[in-house]
């Protein structure tokens, strides 16, 4: 049987106080609605409906790559007229599978489960083990186990709210069958709204079995009201995350304090200190250690490179054995290659830095391309913008660069050249040459030291 | 009923090892007692009493500007005696609420249903319901739920241990009847000490209701021992603080990790990653993002600003749209305008920076004027101190400040002026110009490297 | 009764995924073994044997100092094959103590309580109370307490199953016993294993007592078998020692987020903030203030020093009343003497720096003997390599270093001498003096300002 999935996401979210559509809100770095969404196209479907609401353009512009119809719910009349909104465009002989833009946590192996219990016969419905089922339709079964009904907390007796399992709202059945029972949906309610639960108790007027999939956590069906469950996300991914590099061999000074807003991929022997967040796609090599309060984001850490303490490093390439930090920056379309040492208060940006070479101290390496062993003293400035254009600075292998050295660039210091400490440097430093650019130092004598104002 | 409130804040507190009396102990960032102070305060009370013991000294003195009468309790004679210190200035148609400046989380709702219990006939008393009881006087209700005793701990039998409910010790009752009480209290103990707690008998025995108010949470009225306790005690306000956070709309990466030591006030949609301490007055505007580990004190941050990962920012104004950090630090008495960019290992301090201004690497501003769309080079120092006096360095819009600048103040330096890479600048910079002082470059022929010494 | 104790340690660990053999992981900054060792050691025993597997000659390599006896076993044929290797070293008339190098957080006291157990007629044996006692062996006790027998989970009925005290594995008994049961071991099991557990049913079938010692918790008897059950060993020993400082008066403002790798001493009213890391000997005087995300190596705090946050100090001595940070990185062989205040973005590298004296922003101090009472200006770099040869600088007492000095060494800047800010000196600068090197300032008269190159 086909399968078409329909997202629910037009919920506005009111509780987020937010001015961001509850289903863009960040979960790990990415909105709700995408975590759902990788989830649904994991899945064999056809067709991925995403239902969104008035407002919600916002929703379908930020997400416009990504390979689903977008169904507008003009009124929010309720979970039921919500899905209504996406059947016309799905056959009959579909099987529908219902997700949440705010349930971001859903793994595919239940939902796989899910569509396997749902047939002509049965619908699929995904229950849950609570701690507190308060608020939840609870699934009353009989001794068989068989679900026999869903009780609303409203209407539900001492007995029944004593009942753990509770309804996730993930369900997967026939598109026919849901599209008659859409159809005869009614809103005399409350809340005025078409409730899309009730589609289960006709399916069981009608002698359909209901097969209840138990989530095997609460985490994969909990849904996202306000920052407070959205930080429960958070806190659970995190859990996740961290087990996964756990299990993989990495070594985690506290699982309770990384954070991983992306893909990481990991060699043997890594060690991750406290406090690191990573971000974006992050690429460790066997025997890479990270220190504490380090921010990587988008780069590439080789072999046996230990990343001191407090640095950021933003998409970068950095070579094997580095010696990273504490405090250094490392920033975009920089390349460090193997043995490369930057120290503190070092920012390199836009730079490739040749092997065995060193910047270890109060120094700024930006549009450069450094070669092999060259020596970068302490106080040295690639002075690469003259307040309109960028330009590059080049520097030969084996230079040694004095510190606090200007280097105004374009500029080329040859191989082997060494330029004076304190010098700003404005033309080429020739290769194998000491070049310098130095006042000669003068004793005043009779001088006498400032003496205190208004006193 | 008009009402006087007795803090007993007498307690040593040996059992925190410290030289600094117990109810001084900071709470996130403020002593215990002025926790119990704010609250006290925000109830409508004619008096305030303090009970502070010997060697307490610097209670007083450091809470001196505080609205509240100074009672000395020159011995230690126990809790009892305490309070009858306090009683010469009590008239005895007050009502009396008893507080204790190592209970600091009480809140306002609490005391507000102790004091409306109490009455001539009726004791008010805050109880509550203890995951583990050991320790406490417990309450003993009778079938209709009436509170017919409390039952020490040393006294009670099994049954009675069982009871979860136990006596906080903070109560309110009528002055005078607290008067007669504390005249007949007896210290044939084996603490030699009078207590409190036994005017509750004497209140039974003359048929007073005791009106038993149970406190929402053990939280709040937890006492201070030890550090250990302390540190529960800051961690529950962390995840308070937290909590109410995420109920305005903020999102924290990590509740767990945010350190909130003072009044921090949020816009829309403001982001606040791990780590992050803020202390004392922190106002953060809409769309405002803090990195990781940033440490925030007394300051505003406008709309729309980004602060980097591991910052500093200390009393100081950061305008909307400022790119900060990483690695900025942001000292007192500093304005950032809007638009502007403060990079890496840069130290503003005392300085006013104008719209669109930029100052992104190495460099120190200080006593210094910056006007609009002012680009500050790499390495730039604001030379402000001449071993005595602090001069200013003012510098206009537009102006280019070339990379390893000394601009030695007092200076300034004309709008749409630049100065040379490198210089070291003692003489205005007329504006418009480029002004530099740069030594001539030479190439030294025949120049050999150092080689190793004793090698 | 003399004692021998034998340390299992040639478990292979492939679940840890890891180049590196199990009991050398990590714990806390120090191998798994060393952890176990240390207890060993505390313990009046005649010999330890750490038994090593087949590839464990790095673990032999890197505890080679330990006064131990190494023995091999070079096929892994189960425990009491293990415990066997080790028995020819033993004489008979010795206790023997069985621990394992993946058990580290066993404690002295339980172990001791373990042999006060053990005799002639007597096998001691280390119980645990576990939460979830799948996988254990089960202690069945009959009615009146007394261990009858041990059943493994795989034999054990729906009745013994629920019973949660299990076996840890650590037992003691005399050696002349020992010896004789692992003789009479079979592995006709399914793994073709010799099991140390074996001998408990063969000394209850000779009559002798089972000597239950239970645990005073799980954490003591946990073993790790990958890096989940690591870093779950990680937190319980991170909470044990933050709560050992706080029970001395520390202040913490987290305790889940402070780690020690080694031995901190601290003295009285020492605060210590969040994410701070403090590696090896790390000694703390009174009232010193630790800020958040400082990284602390085998250093010395002297009282009343603060560190601002964002610190990396490593092998340094820090004296009292220092103010140090943000951003300051101590590197190793610095001293820092009274009243010292090193500011941000400042390096110290092997430096002597004098009392009273000042570095507060962006500065690199190596190799450098500061007197007292200097005042180093910001963007100062002792320029102490030439490439090859490091060479000392010496500022005198009272000196004042302009912002932006190079220092060239080998220099010496005289007892309050002046150099002249944006000076590169290279000479000694005589005491009492203004020394500089400094280009003439000029302004540049029809310049114009850089064009946008391609536009």
């Amino acid at each position: 049987m086909p399968l078409s999935i329909v997202i629910l996401a037009a919920g506005q979210g009111k509780r987020m106080k937010s001015d961001l559509p509850k289903v863009l809100q960040p979960l790990a770095g990415r909105p709700l609605l995408s975590h759902v969404l990788e989830t649904a196209k994991s899945l064999d479907a056809d067709a991925i409906h995403v239902v969104y609401g008035h407002g919600g353009d916002r929703v379908r512009e930020q997400l416009k790559h990504e390979p689903v119809s977008w169904v507008l719910q003009a009124e929010q009349l309720g979970t039921g007229h919500a899905v209504a909104q996406a059947m016309p465009a799905i056959p009959d002989d579909h099987k529908v599978l219902i997700l949440y833009g705010d349930v971001p946590l859903i793994r595919k192996d239940s939902l796989q489960k899910l569509l396997d219990g749902s047939s002509e016969k049965s619908l699929g419905l995904l229950t849950v083990i609570l701690a507190d089922p308060t608020g939840y339709g609870r699934i009353v079964r009989d001794n068989a186990g068989n679900v026999v009904r869903i009780v609303e907390q409203k209407d539900a007796n001492t007995k029944e709210r004593a009942i753990n399992e509770g309804n996730s709202g993930l369900m997967a059945m026939p598109a026919g069958l849901l599209r008659k029972w859409l159809a005869a949906l009614r809103n005399d309610n409350s809340q005025g709204e078409y409730y899309l639960t009730d589609v289960i108790v006709m399916a069981v007027r009608e002698g359909l079995k209901i097969a209840a999939v138990v989530a095997p956590s609460e985490t994969e069906v909990l849904g996202v009201n306000d920052k407070v469950q959205l930080a429960q996300l958070e806190g659970a991914l995190r859990a996740q995350r961290a087990a996964e590099l756990m299990l993989q061999g990495v070594t985690l000074a506290d699982p309770a304090r990384i954070d991983i807003r992306g893909n990481v991929t990991v060699g043997r022997d890594v060690f991750i200190d406290v406090n690191v967040v990573m971000v974006g796609d992050v690429a460790l090599g066997d025997r890479v250690r990270i220190g504490p309060n380090n921010y990587l984001k988008d780069c590439r850490i080789d072999a046996d490179t230990e990343i001191h303490p407090n640095c950021v490093v933003d998409r970068a390439t950095i070579g094997p054995r580095n010696l990273i930090g504490p405090f250094a920056r490392i920033r975009p379309e920089s390349v460090l290659h193997e043995d490369v040492h930057i120290g503190n208060f070092v920012e390199v940006k836009k730079s490739d830095i040749g092997a065995g070479s060193k910047a270890n101290h109060l120094t700024y390496l930006g549009d450069a391309t450094v070669g092999r062993k060259v020596n970068v003293g302490a106080g040295t400035v690639t002075v690469n913008y003259d307040g309109v254009n960028k330009h590059r600075t080049e520097i030969g292998d084996g230079a040694f660069v004095g510190s606090g050295s200007m280097l105004v660039a374009p500029l080329k210091v040859g191989a082997n050249a060494n330029t004076g400490a304190g010098s700003t440097i404005t033309k080429d430093a020739p290769e194998g040459k000491l070049t310098l650019a130095r006042a000669r130092q003068v004793t005043i004598d009779g001088w006498r030291r400032p003496e205190k104002k208004g006193s």
